[in-house]
């Protein structure tokens, strides 16, 4: 019998998040599933008020195996998410004595001798449910599975978790994820592999990608994300055994290889920054930056990577002309024939970073990320980028972006760690 | 008549914040809207995956008056909101000429004579909607006004924006809230302003705008929201006169800043470092910065502000101490006394790059961002910020941070900012 994956979904309970005022859960619990193989099919941001709750709960009830609710569990008026449930799932709620003293016992622990009466509320489980135990704080979390119902597709399993992080996370880890892989396994291995690429727009990836992008199905399936001159390509697998799932990710990874190689700068979690910091330092090198219109954005990115300090000595930044001349030793004859926005003036403080700094690469970038300074044959978006060492080697690129300051700015950065990541890459091959 | 306040819902799409690769954009639109008078009454996230997609949105328009969608509007086979959207309304897709003329520009611009055959995807328009400019991206919005139905409560209006931050915000206030408030408005005024502070934490600041905060009514509503250092008070009022709004705003302000006036940076939609770029600018003062553990941070965040280099020269980021020594003069006897993250450096630091630059004012950051690093002294987190100039000033502070590598970064750049600040704004006055 072929089996459609375990639907998931994710409802996080409070008015405060539709307000602005804080995050969801989502990235933290979309990340700890799929390390146990599940994947979100749904995330639902509820008010705390009983009618639409309810009506939304008992929705995502008839659409899924798992249901995931975070919040709306404390002591307060509006912590109204057991009510809720009881009443989506048809079941009254029952004063749990047990439960009731382990709330006393925690308040006691913090030298409160009975506890507010609010927090007896907290002592109610829906009938049926196991209690999950919540080591840092008040809220217990509750596990329900549900018998078979005629009128859903399948008996779904349902985990009632506490708002705030600190508590959420680890009743998440200790408590629900192991129920879950129980509940919803169903015996099928999954498996994921991200390709990281550089160089290449989103549009032309995806065209280059096509003949793998067509072999799609209910076993492989992809996505294409970008990010400031970065497009990442996921590929999952989900099968009847682990080595099908592996067996067809090494397929998928060997054609993606095929099609579009030369941009992958790295597999799985790693970024551009770190893996050119790899190439640097399986070489020796030391690297040193001269910006201008991004002013440390490059730099910044470099040393987001742990460790950078091995291989990254600083750098100049250079608004002002009289700083491109005086730290990176720009000569004035450059500026007044070519201007600050060149080729020439690009490369000039890529060399000049060097010798500043005494690293043996320099990579520079100089341009006009506007909203002013554009000129009748520079105008805004206009990048020059240049790479100069390791040794005698020098190179720069000519670039137009779009999109406002900040957007020219991100990608002018990205425009030159790719031209120092695609520059070593090549010397190393 | 007492009518029920509009409701409005939120479907992100994105198969990759289901799997924890994105944030969502809960919080930038349900803060815009709250400016607007409007309030969430759901968020739901869906997969690019017609089926569920076009499920999702069909149940949404059955709940709702005013329905955002955000995110697949793009070029990749991935991008499916379009055809989403017009199986849920019942409609066909239009090929727009027109549009299509305007995306061929937009390429035409980027030297590009053909945009590649994805990119027609998005010239397609649901049956009777407006195309929505998308002044940054390829992807044009699109706004459905759909008739009355009898099985629906109201005449829901639909916009469809694009996934991109930068691309979705400019739409969401030019082209969205303007049409929005015409349709859900009801002849409610409403009026927000923001308060930014700083040098405050967010439960201080809580506690010190009680006295305000508790005057909330169904006229007038808070927000506080903190960030890297930075605390957002927002004030909403809706009242059915627009001079009411304002008198009520008025009011609530003069009162805030009775209670927190001095941490107060700036109102409405501005920045720190553009309040202390102004700062500069007013005196006639330049500078120049010198980061190690930030290494750009600082400098990338002056320089967001159009206009900067105006003021700001330039700088040297010192991540290996000779660069300390070689090109900021720190003396070898500091280095080998306090260390490179001591006060002395901190201000030597500062002083150098005032010398190095040419500039007025220095400003200068080093510390242990962590994770490596630590001494028995020094913890991960321990960073100092300096100031030198205008003058013989000099100022600097000790600090200690909590959390991971990239939010010490943050921090430790934001406090820097704080200092030139708080000292630019004291010497003014």
């Amino acid at each position: 019998m072929k089996r459609r994956p375990p639907v998931v979904e994710l409802v996080c309970v409070g008015s405060e998040l539709l307000d602005g005022k804080a995050d969801t859960h989502l990235g933290h619990i979309a990340l700890r599933l799929r390390a146990a193989g599940l994947r979100l099919s749904r995330e639902t941001v509820l008010p705390d008020s009983l009618e639409p709750l309810t009506a939304g709960l008992r929705c995502a009830l008839r659409r899924c195996d798992a249901l995931l609710v975070c919040g709306g569990l404390g002591p307060t008026f509006d912590d109204i998410t057991r009510e809720a449930m009881a009443a989506a799932v048809g079941r009254e709620l029952v004063f749990s004595p047990r439960l009731y003293a382990g709330i006393r016992r925690m308040f006691a622990r913090l030298g409160i001798r009975r506890p507010p009466k609010e927090n007896r509320h907290q002592a109610f489980l829906i009938r049926g449910a196991q209690a999950l135990a919540n080591r840092v704080g008040s809220a217990p979390g509750q596990w329900l599975a549900m018998p078979r119902q005629p009128t859903l597709p399948s008996a779904p399993v349902v985990a009632l978790l506490p708002g705030p992080t600190r508590e959420m996370l680890p009743m998440l880890e200790r408590e629900v994820l192991p129920r879950l892989r129980r509940a919803c396994g169903r015996g099928l291995h999954s498996q994921a592999l991200v390709l990281h690429l550089c160089g290449l727009p989103e549009s032309v990836a995806d065209q280059r990608l096509r003949p793998l992008i067509r072999q799609a199905g209910p076993e492989l399936d992809f996505t294409i994300l970008s990010n400031t001159g970065q497009v990442d390509f996921h590929i999952f697998a989900r099968c009847s055994s682990a080595s099908r799932s592996r067996d067809i990710i090494a397929r998928a990874r060997r054609l993606a290889l095929r099609l579009v190689g030369p941009h992958i700068f790295g597999e799985g979690p790693v970024q551009l920054e770190a893996v050119t910091g790899s190439l640097l330092r399986r070489r020796g090198l030391t690297l040193a930056v001269a910006e201008s219109c991004t002013a440390g954005l490059l730099a910044a990115r470099l040393t987001r990577a742990p460790g950078s300090s091995g291989y990254f000595r600083g750098g100049v930044l250079a608004y002002a002309d009289e700083v491109k001349r005086g730290l990176l030793g720009v000569p004035a004859a450059t500026l007044r024939r070519h201007g600050a926005v060149s080729s020439a003036c690009a490369r000039q403080m890529a060399a000049g970073a060097r010798l500043a700094t005494g690293a043996d690469v320099g990579v520079a970038v100089t341009g006009i990320a506007g909203p002013g300074g554009a000129t009748k044959t520079k105008p805004v978006g206009l990048v020059f980028v240049a790479m100069s060492g390791p040794g005698r080697a020098i190179a720069s690129s000519r670039l137009r972006f779009s999109g406002d300051r900040e957007a020219v700015r991100q990608r002018a950065a990205s425009a030159a760690l790719r031209l120092l990541w695609s520059r070593l890459k090549r010397n190393e091959a």
